[in-house]
Formats: C-alpha cells, sequence, structure tokens
C-alpha cells in the first residue's frame, strides 16, 4: 500500500505536462531535473520544515533549525548522487519573532552549506499576521550532475539487486536528525565505484521508502531484517527492529546495484554500506524474520497526509 | 530610511561569500543568478506566501492561492525581464486538511505557470502537528535570460533617469492580488525596446520599492504625484494618492531609463506605461506635490519585520 502522500504525489505527477526532453526528471523523486538551453542541466529540489514537525523550537536552537532545513535538501543533492551547488531560503515567522533569531537561522544555513561549497544566494522573509501560526522555513537548492555520473534516480531497481543501504538506521529524533551530515560525498564516492540502479535518501521510515524505490521500480524486495544496521538510538527503544524499519529521517542513502558491483564498495574508504536485502520480480515487500519465515512488510514510516 | 526587512537582507548580502563569478546577482535583487559549469546560466525566486497575510482562506479559494503562488514568482521573473521555465511548490498544511484541497491548489498552480509555458516540476506536501497553525505554501521559480537582454537588476538606476510604471497603482488587496497577470511579456518587450537601467515588480508599494532602486544604485528620485496612475481601486479609498504611493501587491513593473529611449516605448502595442518622476543625484527621495512644492517621501510600503 502506497501511502497518501504517495498516492497525491503520484496524481500530480501524471497531470504534468512538462516536456521529458527538458526536464527529465520530475514530481515523485528526489530532485527534479531541467535542461536549460545551453548545454547545461540543473536539478532542484525543495523542503519545508516546520516547527513542532520537523524540529522544535522550544528545545532545538534557530542555528540548528537552519542547519537541519539546509541539511535535508544537501541530503536529496546525495540522494541523486549530484554537487550541491546554491540555495534560496524562505521563512515565516510568528509575530514579533525578530531579526536576531533570523540572524541565528542564517548562521545555521551558512554553516551547513559551507561543509559542501553550497551557497545561500537569495531568500524571502514573511510573517504570520495570525498570533497562533509557527514558524516554517523553506529551502530550496540546486545541484548539478557529478562529471561522469547521471543523476541516480528512485526508478532504476532490477530484479535481483542487492538493496544496500548507509550508516545505521532508527531512532534519528533523539538527537540524529539535528546533527547528521548529509551523505552527499558518500553518495558520489559509491556511484563513482560501482553501477548503482536506484538510490534515495531515507527521510521517512526505510519501510516508506524502500516501497517507493519498488512502486516506482515495479519490482519487489525482500529484507533480511537480521542485516539491517540498528542505531544506538534504535538499540534504546522497547523494538529496535521497528525502530529502524519504520523511523523518519535518517538520511541516509539506500540504493540498489547488482551482486557483482557490490564488492566495488568495501574500500570506499570506511563509508559504512550495508547489504540488507534483494530486489524481486514479484512486486511485493516483504521480510526474512530471525526464525527465516518469510512475512509481508507493511510501509509504517511517516506519512504527512 | 530603508525598512527593517531590507536593513536585515542588507545584513545578509553583505555576509555573502557566493563568489561572483558563479553567482553574478546574489541576495537583494528579484532573482538570484547562478552560472553554471556549462555556458548556462540560470535565474531562481522563492516566495512563502501564508494564509491570513497573503491571502484569506475565509474567501479565498484554494485554487486562487495556487495562482497567486505562482503569479507572484512569475512577477519576479518579470521583474527581471527573464523568461520563466519551471517552478518547484512546498506546502504547510493545517491538521486534517486533506488532498481534495491540494489538488484545488495544484490547478491554481498549474493554470498561472501554462500562461507563460512554466511548468510544475517537484516540490514538497508537510503538515503541521500544531492544531493553530495554518496553511503556507513557497514557489520556488527557475527562469533563463532571454536572449540578448541580460537580466535587469535593481542597482542600475542613474541620474537623470526617467522613472516609469506599468499599469496602474494602489488597492490592489481589494482584488487585483489574486487576478493580476504578471506583466512577464510586457517586461521582455520594453527590454527589447529600449535600454532599461534599472527594473523591479512593486510588491511592497511603490514608495518602499523605489526606495530600494534609490538605494541600490546609490541615488535620489522625484516623483511627480500628479502623474502617478490611480487605479479604480485606489480611487474608491478615502486618499487615492496614499494608496498608490504605499498600498503593496500592485506586481507592476517599476523601471528607470535615459529619458531619450522612453520614446521607444510608445508604441508596444498598448502596454501602459507611465513616466512618473526623474532619479536624480542626491541621495534623498522626494515628491512633487499638487501644489509644485518638493516634499521628503516616506517609504510608507509592506514591511514584513
Amino acid at each position: 500500500m502506497p501511502n497518501k502522500e504517495d498516492i497525491l504525489t503520484g496524481w500530480f505527477a501524471r497531470q504534468s505536462k512538462a516536456p521529458k526532453s527538458r526536464f527529465p526528471i520530475g514530481i515523485g523523486d528526489d530532485m527534479a531535473q531541467v535542461r536549460l538551453a545551453a548545454d547545461g542541466t540543473v536539478l532542484i529540489t525543495t523542503d519545508m520544515l516546520l516547527d513542532g514537525t520537523h524540529f522544535d523550537l522550544s528545545t532545538a536552537t534557530m542555528e540548528q533549525a537552519g542547519v537541519k532545513a539546509m541539511n535535508c535538501s544537501l541530503s536529496d543533492c546525495a540522494a541523486m548522487a549530484t554537487i550541491p551547488v546554491c540555495a534560496v531560503a524562505a521563512v515565516a515567522m510568528p509575530k514579533g519573532f525578530g531579526a536576531a533569531r533570523l540572524k541565528q537561522l542564517h548562521k545555521g544555513i551558512v554553516r551547513a552549506g559551507r561543509k559542501f561549497d553550497c551557497h545561500l544566494i537569495g531568500g524571502d522573509i514573511t510573517a504570520w499576521h495570525d498570533p497562533g501560526s509557527r514558524f516554517a522555513v523553506n529551502v530550496t537548492m540546486l545541484s548539478i550532475p557529478a562529471p561522469g555520473i547521471d543523476p541516480l534516480r528512485r526508478n532504476g531497481a532490477k530484479p535481483g539487486d542487492a538493496i544496500c543501504v548507509t550508516g545505521t538506521l532508527g531512532g534519528s529524533l533523539r538527537q540524529k536528525h539535528l546533527t547528521f551530515t548529509p551523505r552527499v560525498r558518500e553518495a558520489l564516492a559509491i556511484a563513482s565505484a560501482a553501477k548503482i540502479h536506484a538510490m534515495m535518501d531515507i527521510t521517512d521510515g526505510l519501510s516508506t521508502d524502500l516501497n517507493r524505490i519498488c512502486r516506482q521500480s515495479g519490482v519487489g524486495a525482500i529484507l533480511d531484517v537480521q542485516r539491517i544496521p540498528l542505531s544506538k538510538d534504535a538499540k534504546r527503544t522497547a523494538d529496535p527492529l521497528a525502530s529502524a524499519l519504520h523511523d523518519g529521517e535518517d538520511f541516509e542513502l539506500l540504493f540498489t546495484l547488482h551482486p557483482r558491483q557490490y564488492g566495488r564498495l568495501e574500500n570506499l574508504g570506511g563509508i559504512p554500506v550495508t547489504r540488507i536485502g534483494i530486489i524481486t520480480e514479484c512486486k511485493s515487500l516483504v521480510f526474512r524474520g530471525i526464525d527465516g519465515r518469510i512475512r509481508p512488510l507493511q510501509p509504517k514510516g511517516y506519512d504527512h497526509l
């Protein structure tokens, strides 16, 4: 079952009349691609982050909000194995918010961008009239393809592919979602070393995001739950496996490649890659439990709708 | 006096370390410009629109909100005399908002874009957890320079320039802000016909926006108030001139050019252009009243801070 957000996103994608020649990648991937009149191609992603949903300004600082806002878009650049170029940011401020807090936000945005030579080049400042409304920040980022690497999409997974993730999964909301480093360099290294068929970043939980790759590629998957790398914070929860399968905001890479290509990822300067399953022709999403039995895997990740 | 938003925007611009060679136009103009690795150049603008601030969903439809969200960004493309290419949209929904209303928003976005061959190619859907928060939509748009026309900036006004506006001013909040057609074609026609020194669209009121051109260009201006074209809706207010000078959201073009170039604008197929003043070397903003006396003009337009 796709979640409601995916159903709606699919509907939007089907309405699109954007010509494929100018817009090779449209609605429904981590970024959209634009071919300009000249040789150039540019990719674009937009991310809205809300106080109370994506961070909580009663505990997080404005600088952390700025870092996270940039990092979410940088993670989209990573998800396509592209090179971040620049960003614009728009904010919606509660009444009486003031410039000082926007400067802290700016500090976070600039700090997160600097790590990847990604510049803030414009923005928009607006304020709620309504006293009840909270802070929102929207970052839109442009990236370009790395030389010799086509942007990696969600729709290229093939039966027999190994399913891999970077890092460890689950429990991100405890801290990691505010402190993670987007996998931009890792994505470029992985895409340079091996032929990747499909890639995305895990933002709404492994089960939901793997389901997206499967649906867009017209395939299924078997996850081997014993192989899923559990984060320290997942291990602290009552059900670490459920946390790793369904928690959102891991911001790790999820990708598939021919199993013979997997060996090429073993000496990538310490990038932690784990093989967690296999892509199947049958379109269902299942997992192999600790008892060895195969059961259906429900995508229980985050649904914004 | 610059308004608080301008002071803060100026501060952000001064922090920027974006290299001019790759980012010829940065923070503080209608759009930012990116030179890509190849020959291509692309411009980007982002606009956040809030329920209760930019439209009121108790009276406006979601489709109107979508139209306005696109039109604000299209108007930025016009402000630089560039050609719109595509847009991404991000939304923040109140709890329980539902997909049907997003489809209406989408309809408005697509309808407004279609007039200028500007495609929606991506987006982001998020929801407030907090019950008190209202709907927001952010549109980010890309444009490209028209052949032979450099993007028109705010900082090029020269002493002696004629100051011109398209259309009529004031009272936009009565209706026009939801129904206007962005001056994309007019901007291209004007920039093709004459050498324009500075251009922007009037979003925060003539007095505030002319002040922006003056400050960024290091010049002043004398407005001839008798020449300011008053809209029908401005004429219905108690003070039509104040309405035309200070009301926000006109979405008309404000530009300057050498007075000898002005004649070239007279036969542009019915594009209504009015000459309303002159750029001066002295850095103050003043107006010539009906009595012929010169008085200081306070920028009293909209300030988001």
